[in-house]
């Protein structure tokens, strides 16, 4: 009979916690992430995004499901915002779900771009765009009790901000200017990066809704 | 000067962990979900599912970025699946993101329908439907330090079950018919909220790609 494999997080550094400690060291970020124009161009759209954005300083994979950047925290952020801000059109209903995350025990140190500097390749090309977004938030800070704590933090910062709408179920409601939120998801990652040793930050960001109000 | 209002999650139950801990008694389980079918006749296939779908036994709210229902597991569930089978259109590429959670510290005993009996409103009608579908799937088992050892308890559940496509970074994709994949929803629901005191189970559903592979 055939050996199943099967995953072994949690064990496989050996740690007595069980919570692995292995990638948490890396300091890679990586965000995965889904465009969904709702209009029969999405192809179009999604694959003329993807090519308008500078990627040579990130490590980036596409399947049948999202796309995945990782590298060096600003890289990351530089590029999931230019491939979002590419793919807006006038007019065309748009979410985009993305998972940012850093830290995690089962991350490897490959898959990743570290040494690169820190100039940005795409935020002279995209800084004077500028567009209401609807957003919904979740931070998730993983392996400690005190969570909330962490949580409360960057919904605050996102009311000091003006950009917080409401509370919901489950999420935190944003709506602003793109260059307010992606500068918010900037401040999220850093702030996460310097507190926590293990996060999943997720943001569902939506334009052109042509429902009028949430 | 107006004084602004923050919130207050992990202190205002006033336990000494910080975590908060009221909600989690509450037992009700959310799903908070986006349908994104990419094609022009978007809102027709979404208000088409939302309206076929029977309601009756879960709280039930729609916003612009997303619909929410709570309640008992099983209801929601129900009326989760359902909405996404109502969705499916033949050729048609849609992604679905739905987010299951149970026992947010900071949630509140209201907005549910927790007396309802365990008849399913909705299995009747779908139960019978088949597609494939391709999925990604994270769990995250909020608050304790060994929580790598319940995501590969699920992960290797779904390897046992012949779902498993591979792991990725930060997400496992699952492949399956429809039925298979609400099956393992519902056992993942279940030993979580058998195992964890909070959990946040994110699931990305996608049909009809016109990406061949992943």
């Amino acid at each position: 009979m055939e050996k199943k494999e099967y995953v072994t997080y949690g064990d496989k550094t050996g740690c007595s916690c069980g919570c692995g400690c292995g990638g948490s060291g890396t300091g890679i970020t990586g965000c995965r992430f889904s465009l969904s124009p709702m209009t029969d161009d999405f192809v179009d759209i999604i694959l003329g995004a993807v090519g308008k954005t500078r990627t040579d300083k990130v490590w980036q994979e596409t399947g049948k499901l999202s796309t995945i950047y990782r590298g060096k925290q600003i890289h990351v952020e530089d590029a999931v915002k230019a491939c979002f801000i590419n793919a807006w059109h006038e007019g065309v209903h748009m979410t985009m779900e993305a998972t940012y995350s850093r830290g995690c025990p089962g991350d490897i140190s490959g898959d990743s771009f570290m040494t690169e500097d820190d100039e940005l390749l795409n935020e002279p090309l995209i800084k004077d765009a500028h567009f209401p977004v609807a957003c919904k938030i979740a931070l998730y800070p993983m392996g400690i009790p005190d969570y909330m704590k962490y949580i409360a933090e960057v919904v605050n910062h996102a009311i000091d901000l003006g950009i917080y709408k409401r509370s919901a179920h489950y999420c935190t409601v944003l709506e602003c200017d793109v260059q307010e939120l992606f500068d918010y998801i900037h401040y999220v990652n850093t702030y996460c990066s310097e507190h926590l040793s293990h996060y999943v930050f997720e943001v569902t960001l939506s334009v052109n809704s042509p429902t009028a109000e949430d």
